[in-house]
């Protein structure tokens, strides 16, 4: 999927929404546990209740690396199911990989091939040769951690030349690595007002941003400050969706919260005159 | 593990010597493809042979991950074996994770509780609450990338303030997080001449150093500049070991490799005067 097919999902999902998929076998609700693979059945009633609101869907690996062989299963099903539901649903696998050229192109073919996601998050802290082969796959995209949403984005992410800092160092260099086509940016909402110096260096790039809901950020300032002509922006939530409820009816509870964000989306589409 | 613990088991063998598994299926000799587990039987007729001369082994994530579930079952067989093999070994999961806090947890989780390595490296991107759960683990170490052996190491971690260069403010910043017992950085081979500058910061922190053989990096200037009155390095070397034979004689071939490499480093070693 290129950007065009990303912003056709946008504009007809009414939806810049992607489902953080964190699943936690001890947050999910006790009547599942008695299914082959509570992960996975938790991951396919969230994604039957809410994909009408949703373009995309990221599985946090590290919840499934924790169960071992068995986690890594889970999120091949999950990808594969996201896949099945609905093809114009674009999925992210949230890995934060990064290595020397020969072990990224591994985890390229993990991720591209094998398991066959859209896009990748990526860490840029090695450099060119460690992101270059996950760009080497048509159609597939890199998403670069820029300015991340959690406290420690203050250590390095914010250490500056002068003239710019890090995040806006990555974001300068890593633009003319690949089209907008094939390459986004994590920018996190808790630092809405920064979207606005993002949009100075990369004024068409998609930008992935977490942060709204659980963590602090406010959908309106992420808009605000990050909405371009095309949208350019998913923005993730994941636990204020996927553990609202915590009952027999928890797809039904995650399904009213993924669509007051749909509606809020939809608004802010309108007042950029994208719909 | 504590530091203690490493430079006893360095001086025993003699070596400091880590020992990386890129094991990757499409270069393992023929007849091993007949095992119910190539990867894992190459794996273990590697480490039978060369750990000897070794006081670390490193697995590569990737090269598992790339084989899905049952490439994590070939890594978790992998690090089973080597605590049985030689409980002094030391098994270090390369996996450069990183992620916000809630979620390094469960990366924590998946190598320190499930996996039970001694050590994970970890991307600092992120900053302190990324790294933070991996060194609440007593015992465990996080091996935090500071200065890479890759081409793309220039593109971000040279970025400089003035007075430093990104990688030195990761030393700098990182040292304050935990002591030399938990926490060591990965320091490049390709760039030894840097080292002295390293070790202006930090000289007590073990450096894991990568790079030597198939990427470049000299033994001896790595010693030269990078070797404290502890040792306080561990060297890897992955392919010039695990892939100087291609026949049924690979494990012997790799054991000679290891052997020279041990012997080298009893060579610095003595004249460091540590043995």
């Amino acid at each position: 999927m290129d950007s065009g097919g990303l912003f056709h999902s946008i504009r007809s999902k009414r939806s810049f929404l992607c489902v953080g998929l964190d699943t936690d076998i001890k947050k999910i609700p006790q009547h599942l546990l008695e299914a082959e693979d509570p992960v996975f059945e938790f991951n396919r009633q969230i994604i039957d209740a809410t994909y009408p609101y949703a373009v995309a869907y990221k599985p946090n690996v590290a919840f499934y690396e924790v169960k071992g062989a068995a986690g890594w299963r889970s999120l091949e099903r999950t990808a594969a199911y996201i896949r099945e539901k609905d093809p114009s649903l674009f999925v992210i696998a949230d890995a934060k990989r990064g290595d020397i050229g020969n072990t990224s192109r591994l985890y390229a073919r993990a991720f591209f091939e094998e398991m066959d996601v859209d896009a990748l998050t990526v860490a840029p802290y090695m450099g060119h040769d460690s992101v270059g082969p996950f760009l080497e796959y048509p159609g597939k995209w890199v998403i670069l951690l820029a300015l991340t949403s959690n406290p420690g984005a203050d250590d390095f992410q914010f250490f500056s030349d002068g003239r710019r800092h890090l995040f806006e160092q990555v974001l300068e260099t890593a633009k003319g690595w690949a089209s907008p086509d094939a390459l986004m940016f994590v920018t996190g909402a808790t630092r809405a007002e920064k979207l606005a110096g993002v949009r100075k260096i990369v004024p068409d790039h998609f930008l992935l941003v977490p942060g709204v809901g659980a963590q602090g950020g406010s959908l309106e300032e992420v808009a605000r400050y990050g909405m371009n002509d095309r949208c350019g922006l998913l923005v993730n939530s994941s636990r204020g969706i996927i553990y609202a409820g915590g009952g027999r009816d928890f797809a039904e509870i995650a399904a009213a919260k993924a669509k007051e964000l749909q509606e809020q989306m939809e608004q802010l589409l309108r007042e950029k005159g994208i719909l």
